[in-house]
């Protein structure tokens, strides 16, 4: 066969030693919180059904989805279901090749499980998913194919008391992580208020999409198109304090208190149009912020426009961004949805969530040179053995599972190579002890300790060194 | 949309709270293993391009491989490759609607990454991987789709001392696994040199294809086919010796004993062949085995027979059973493989590895009962916060965060139940203790902690309690 030159599929990635350790860091600092605040361990299939997944992230969901070719012959239900002999006629769907796509998120996946397991799950259940997740989207900065979410949902109560708990669990794990973040928080409820407001609660996604673009297009334009699109922009009242307040700057009490301040207009405003869902909206959003402690709420951020996607949030949602590095895009982002299983055949079962993105936290970590120092290294070896000879190996070998004993990661060089070469090796992996073994080690017992770090060495019996490296 | 009843893929799994955590378990003690011994983590993507993994794993892997559908017009260079406009001299390969496949093993893409990162590995290198591998294979007891494999190997290096120091590797990690095992060991030169012996070299696939059915047949049948096959079965000699010996007592230093004085015979009919190979097999057995400490020796079952596929292997190989539960398959195994590199561009590299089943390894200690107690439930909550109003619950919520900044896993019960209610919640999840926080409670700051497992209850100030459950 001829010699392949080797590649990977775009947007997927090899994570080296430092890498994985590094990435496994961040997992831990998470898990760690997720399990401080009672959540369980779920995991399910990388392949779903593809009735599982389909439909659920809208147009541009299924059509980022990978499919998995059917086994055995895949076109066989394909050639079946045409009828056709020409090649123009001939229909070919996906649908029929394909029956299985490869996880697109951590919620649904979720939603299935639960309602599959009805019976034998007790409400509320709260679970966190670590796991990756496939979208065959067009790989760019902080955009992969291949990418871990960190998911933590409560399902089965509508207490706004989950919300509150949700938000600790970013405010803490960020904390822990050492990234200084803003967690954005809003309420679907009060957007879909200020669409009665000024036009129909049934165009709240038109409504909700225009206001979306304030960062991009900025507020004269948002006007406009409001406008244009037939929203009645004479009666601003309340909703223009609410639109001008929208800040990139660092949050603190004082602009947290002037959204207060405007909501307590917007408020006036439901109120006398009987926008009950706006006022609930209002209230359940200011229940959730009351309930964060004091030195946290610097890192929330009362934002009455962010709509977080049209999927199927219904209550509470947030986003974060970090505040450091240069990526600017969310690195987690959650919220309440009322009916997630609804589709699933179980209704009438609230969820709230949030979920972490691993790879993009990973990639602002490096950037800021965040992971601690121990992880700054290639290998976990403590020692390394060195033998000059096959008898000295052999002896090194017995001695390594002595020192092995004491807890301490430690290995044999192999192979019989100079001193030099076995020090090079320690040295390339950041080995930061040697232990030689020679003819004169073997008669004496005695061997010599090398310190790679300080460069120096002195000789001492094998238990002296395990007490040494202990 | 019409609710669906939801279900998973054939061959997957879910994996709820419990057995997250015991699946967690497991892969501990054998990374801890891994670790201790030098080796470093990787891991790869989950999609390879199918140029990586299409002719590694012979036809039925090939066949096994679960392969992605294009994105975008999946059928595009389908359409254009067949020029006919006639379905029946369409060519429906999968090739021509699938550029990426599931990973099938970790082996094939280590020695992708290997060669992809060769100026920046240092040689040896040790870098051991756990991740989920995916066949289209019938699923069984103790076979999955979706399935774990933690594997370790050594690229870069001849040394006998790694194949002994992945033994070890094998036996540290049972033992703490508590699992009583058998790990089956040969050398593929040994097979080669009988099948030299009785045949021709080339024909050693034929000859181990037929020994192979040893267990299954019984030596006459073997005897037989051999014979059949035109492999000269008169001047049995020193094979028959080994033929005969084959066991599946309980390995211990007698049979060892056997086998060896057998593979002294057998070394004799070697040398008066010259058949160099055959005695460097020999060779090669021996100086892995005598590398073992004595107390793991009973664990170690030399096995001249053993043939492990038809794969790549080269020089010793090694499979592992348990000796308990009622799974006979073989939950492990590995071996030295000359060349792998050498498909990728990267000839002369010798590599040597072994691998752990995690999902029968599971079944296995599951079936036994073997996992630690602690792992027997399902919430790792140590305390439910009982609040018994909207008012005590927001006090619940503050003293949690005080709980839980002593590391103490607990979480407040977020809806406005009856306290019986909340301590059913509490007992389906196992959760040890509740404090219930009522009006009284609230006014004399004398909170109740009750012990659900004891079923006794005191009277406690916070400091209290979070000195009593630390």
């Amino acid at each position: 066969m001829a010699a392949q030159k080797p590649s990977i599929p775009s947007g997927t990635r090899d994570f080296g030693p430092e890498q994985v350790q590094k990435r496994k860091y961040v997992l831990t600092q998470i898990e760690e919180v997720f399990k401080l605040h009672g959540f369980m361990p779920l995991e399910t299939p990388t392949m779903e059904n593809l009735s599982t997944l389909e439909g659920k992230y809208g147009e541009e969901g299924d059509r980022l989805l990978f499919r998995i070719l059917n086994s055995g012959d895949a076109f066989k239900t394909m050639k079946e279901k045409n009828g056709s002999e020409k090649i123009g006629d001939f229909d070919f769907r996906p649908a029929h090749v394909s029956e299985k796509g490869l996880r697109y998120d951590l919620t649904v996946p979720f939603a299935r499980y639960v309602v599959m397991n009805r019976n034998h799950i007790t409400l509320p259940f709260k679970r966190y998913q670590m796991q990756p997740v496939w979208r065959a989207d067009r790989p760019q900065k902080g955009r992969y194919r291949e990418f871990w979410q960190c998911d933590a949902d409560v399902v089965g109560s509508d207490s706004l008391l989950n919300e509150a708990d949700l938000l600790l669990i970013y405010l803490e794990a960020f904390q822990k992580l050492g990234l200084e973040v803003i967690v954005r928080l809003n309420n679907r409820k009060i957007l879909e208020g200020m669409a009665t407001l000024h036009g129909e609660r049934t165009r709240f996604v038109e409504f909700a999409t225009i206001i979306d673009k304030m960062d991009k297009i900025g507020y004269a334009a948002v006007m406009d198109e409001l406008h244009k699109a037939g929203f009645d922009m004479q009666s601003l009242n309340a909703s223009e304090k609410i639109f001008s307040i929208r800040s990139d700057d660092f949050p603190n009490d004082y602009q947290n208190n002037v959204v207060l301040g405007a909501l307590n207009d917007l408020e006036i405003e439901f109120e006398k149009r009987n926008i009950d869902f706006g006022l609930m909206g209002i209230e359940e959003l200011k229940t959730a912020f009351n309930l964060i402690p004091e030195p946290f709420r610097k890192n929330v951020m009362l934002d009455p426009l962010l709509a977080r996607g049209l999927s199927y949030y219904t209550g509470i949602i947030c986003e974060v961004v970090s505040n450091e590095g240069s990526l600017k895009s969310s690195i987690g982002g959650g919220g309440r949805y009322d009916n997630l299983t609804g589709v699933f055949g179980m209704p009438g079962i609230s969820g709230v969530g949030i979920s972490f993105g691993l790879d993009r936290i990973y990639d602002i970590l490096d950037e800021l040179k965040r992971f601690p120092e121990s992880l700054n290294k290639v290998s976990g070896t403590k020692v390394l053995l060195c033998g000059m000879d096959s008898a000295a190996q052999q002896v090194a070998f017995s001695l390594v599972q002595l020192i092995r004993k004491a807890g301490i990661a430690s290995e044999v060089y192999p192979d019989q190579k100079k001193l030099g070469k076995q020090l090079d090796f320690a040295n390339a992996l950041h080995i930061p002890f040697a232990v030689i073994i020679g003819e004169n080690e073997m008669k004496s017992g005695q061997l010599t300790l090398k310190n790679l770090t300080a460069g120096t060495q002195e000789s001492l019996n094998i238990e002296q060194i395990i007490k040494k490296l202990s």
